[in-house]
This record gives C-alpha cells, structure tokens and sequence, in this order.
C-alpha cells in the first residue's frame, strides 16, 4: 500500500528504512535539503552488526498534496500545530492517520480533525539520527497502535505482514496505552535529563530511587492512575530494560536542543490544576528542564 | 591571646593565616600528616594578587590537650559529634567556644555543653584548600560572630582590633543571623548542585529564577520567617555579589565529596515536620544530593 511518513526525525526515518522493502513509501520532510539528500543518496539504517542502504522517495511537506493510504505523523508534539494547519489540503480523506507523538495534550487537536480513521501509536524502539540520512537503531522495542478514532482502515495490513525487528502491534484502549507511556516519560525523562544520569542509575542509586517514587506519586495523583502498582512496575521494567540508555530528554538537553517537557510534563501539571491535585516536584522539574533547554 | 583552631579544612587555615600575625595561634587537624606538614613547611595564604607563608604551630587533635583563651570549632557539622565527645578532657573550661558550622542542626548539642561561654559565627569569605597547607582565598567576605551563651570572654578583642581582609564583627540575635545564613545555604547550595551551575546563573536564567522562588517559600513556611520578602532580597543580593562563584556544594558534588546537605535542607525538612508544613521540594532535591555523592 501506499504509506507517507511526515517527519524526517529519527523515528520517521526508522519506519520508513523498515516499511519500504513491502510498501510504497515516501517521507515528507520539513527542509528541502534533506528531501534532496535522501533522494540522492538514500536512506541509511546502522544496527549494531552492521548497515544497509534503503531507496527511498523524499519530498518537502510544504509544496506535497500527500497520497497515501495510511500517513504517520512522526513529528514532536511542538511542530504538530504547523502540521496540522494545512491537513486538509494535504491528505486524502480516506487515509488512516496515525499519530506517534509523545504526551497526550496533542489528542484534543485530533479530536476536531475531520478525517474519519484517526489511529495513536507509542515507539519503544531505541533510535537516533545521526545525519540526515541515517538513522541508528540503538534499541529493538516495537510499535503499538490505539483506533483513536473510526477504525484502522488498511493500516490493519501493518499486523499481518510481520516485519523483523520492527514488530507492530495494536492495543484495545487507546488511553490506557497512552497513559502507560505517558507515566513513563513524566517519571524518567525529567530525572535522568536533569541529574543527567543513564535509566539505570535510577533504580541502582538509592537516593535517586526515592526521587523516583515521590515523583511517581504526584504523577498517580495528577493523572489519577486507576492501577498505581502495575504502573510503577512498568516503569522499573522500563529502567531495567533500558539501563545503559539515555533518555531522549537528557539527549536533548545535552545537544541544547528542544526537549518534549511541555508535551509531558506540562501535561501531568494541568491534569493536576484540572482535577485540583497539586504537582510540586512536576513544576519544579518543569522549570529545571525549561532552564536547561539551549544552554549546553 | 592564645587561639585554638580546631580544623585544617578552608575555614580553619584562612583564620589561622589571618589571626596568627596578631595572636598565639595553634591548628588542631585530625590527621597527623597535615600537623606535620604545616610545622615543617608552614601556611600559605592565596589571594587573587599574590601569596605568602605563614609561620604556624599544628598539633592532631587526637593527642591534644587545648590551651587557649578562644578557640573555632571550623569542622564540617557532620564532624562535630567525633570533635565534641572528649570535649571536657580537651579545651579549658574558662575558654570561649567559636562554631563556624553551616546550618543549625548542631545548635542542640551545644546547649548540652558545659562551657560557659559560647559564640557562634557564620563566615562569608570565599576560600579553598588548594592542598593541606595552602587556602586560597577567592572572595573578601567577613566574619560574623554572636553570643549563644554566657559571653563573648576574651573573643571580644577580635572586634577591637580589625584585620585587613578579615573583618570580623557582632551580632545581637544568633538565631536571626544563622536562620539568614540558612535560607541562602538552603536555596543555592542545593540548586547550583543538582543543576551545576554558578550561584548568578540561579538569576540569569528566567526557569532556574522560578525554581529558586518555588524553593524559597517552601523553606520560608518551614522556618516561620517573619520577614520573607527580606529574606528573599537578601539571596538574591549574595547571588549577584558570588554570580561568577561555585558554591560549596557544587564544588563538593563535582569532586566527589561528602556535602553539608543533612545539615542544611535536612534541617529544613525536621522543622517542617515539626510544624506540619510540607517540604516536598527539599524532600527531592535531598535526596538528590544524596545521590550525587561520591558519584563523581
């Protein structure tokens, strides 16, 4: 089928190196220059054990009228306003869109889309772009996708065409998958960006454990987590699973780059404001985060 | 008059540097090396535009019997407890007693101590050990000193006869100038810790200014302050004075040190539990130097 990738980040990159040997795929990217270099050069998918080089059509979002049968929409949840702007010139009605940003303050703007098949995901793959073209698959994890909305349409072929070390599988609750996420990122990504420390160190450090859990508990209560034990389980999984990595946040902050804080943890503060919960340590965190943003 | 200064750190060998022109002065380290080193090749005092070599008489602790008319305790509070067990059998009952701890934690113990007469001092000069018979001194502050107990006994002639770069004067309220002296400890020593900054990046910084703030009303409830906007001009005055300066606690996290965090935010945290007012965010930021201790 057809399948158009918005985002030439890296997990934009990381589903298109892995869908275009069975689809016809094409990223549409932000800048001209990585459109031209991706279709001059192609694409460039670096696993531990080696490479290879992936053929792949690139075009820049700004001058496309997309034709697909299923979209992903792998941008940050900060560029998702610019995108989402001009969505109805841009893609066919019938599409299935799939959503795969980080957070859940972005779902009230899928909510007024007018597109009948509106599909969430969450990435648990380890990745990161290295340039342009080349994205490095640190982590095999693999992709869950949620019907937010209508139904998956032909994105439902992405089930029964398993692909190797990209498994992509589909979750009955879509806010349950989210929140599980979500509750993740709003534990780990703020603490190991701001003490700048791997996942592991987490669990391994005592004191950095008891951080861990009193952030936890003001997240359980501002989010108003029906199953706090499952959920905190999760995140040392997680923790352990992912011990010698560094979170996408502490990446961020370290290349002084734009991190997703407001996607995640400005949204564990306004459930907080909603439901009258209050959320010091996500505050505080927020800031700390915010302050580290582009200093590096 | 005869001087005692129990402690070879920072403190202990700037008053030694700046007291033994016009006193008796005797250093009482804990290790036998350092006594050693400073009789053999005697003091150095740093400053900014040159240096010179003081001639110093050092004992250990250990085997000494103090004689002096006043003597500074100028150990970390962690080390007290092990300076004041054979108190009795060490200093001379009509001495003054001068403590320059952080934090006031340990003002407990002294009202437990049979001396007659006891000062405390909070000191706001800017100094380093460069090795065990060197201090450099980074920022001309002053010493201040106020009555505990009793009096000031022979202590008083330190007021009348100042020293150039080593003003040392008095204060009427102990507890008004160690509680000043806390709040400072209590917001930027842990702040510039966890975030590794400078103590003016605190101000610079709109997010980090945030988190300073949130900090400060925490530590303002759970100390009662009475005048809070005072209170907060004057951390924000010491931050513009150090902007360029490392804190103490900085300076311990990045070398891998053991910090003075039980004796100031652990202190915080106790009397919020006494009066019922919640610390979370020193809770967290606790913890966090816990766990940034000797992890460098």
């Amino acid at each position: 089928m057809k399948i158009g990738i918005i985002g030439g980040g890296a997990i934009g990159l990381l589903t298109a190196a892995y869908l275009c040997n069975r689809h016809d795929v094409t990223i549409y990217t932000r800048r001209l220059a990585q459109a031209n270099l991706l279709n001059r050069e192609n694409l460039r998918l670096v696993r531990h054990n080696g490479e290879r080089t992936v053929p792949v059509r690139a075009v820049p979002l700004e001058e496309a009228q997309i034709d697909a049968d299923v979209v992903f929409i792998a941008v940050k949840q900060y560029d998702l306003p610019h995108v989402l702007e001009n969505s109805h010139r841009q893609w066919p009605p019938e599409a299935t869109l799939v959503f795969l940003q980080n957070g859940m303050g972005h779902l009230r703007w899928l909510a007024e889309l007018k597109q009948e098949n509106i599909v969430v995901g969450i990435v648990e793959h380890g990745a990161f772009k290295q340039d342009d073209r080349t994205v490095v698959h640190t982590g095999i994890g693999k992709m869950m996708l949620s019907v937010f909305r209508g139904h998956f349409g032909l994105a439902k072929q992405l089930f029964h065409d398993p692909i190797p070390r990209f498994f992509i599988g589909c979750e009955h609750d879509w806010r349950d998958m989210m929140t599980k996420k979500l509750v993740v990122n709003a534990v780990v990504n703020p603490l190991t960006a701001v003490l700048r420390v791997r996942n592991g160190d987490l669990l391994r450090v005592g004191p950095y454990q008891e951080m861990m859990k009193l952030l936890f508990s003001e997240v359980r209560s501002a989010l108003e987590l029906n199953d706090g034990e499952a959920a905190w389980n999760h995140i040392v999984q997680i923790c352990e699973k992912t011990a010698a990595n560094r979170s996408s946040m502490l990446a961020d902050v370290e290349r002084g780059r734009k991190t997703e804080v407001d996607a995640i943890l400005g949204y564990v503060i306004a459930c907080g404001e909603e439901r009258k919960v209050p959320t010091p340590l996500s505050r505080f965190l927020f800031h700390a985060v915010k302050g580290m943003e582009g200093r590096e």
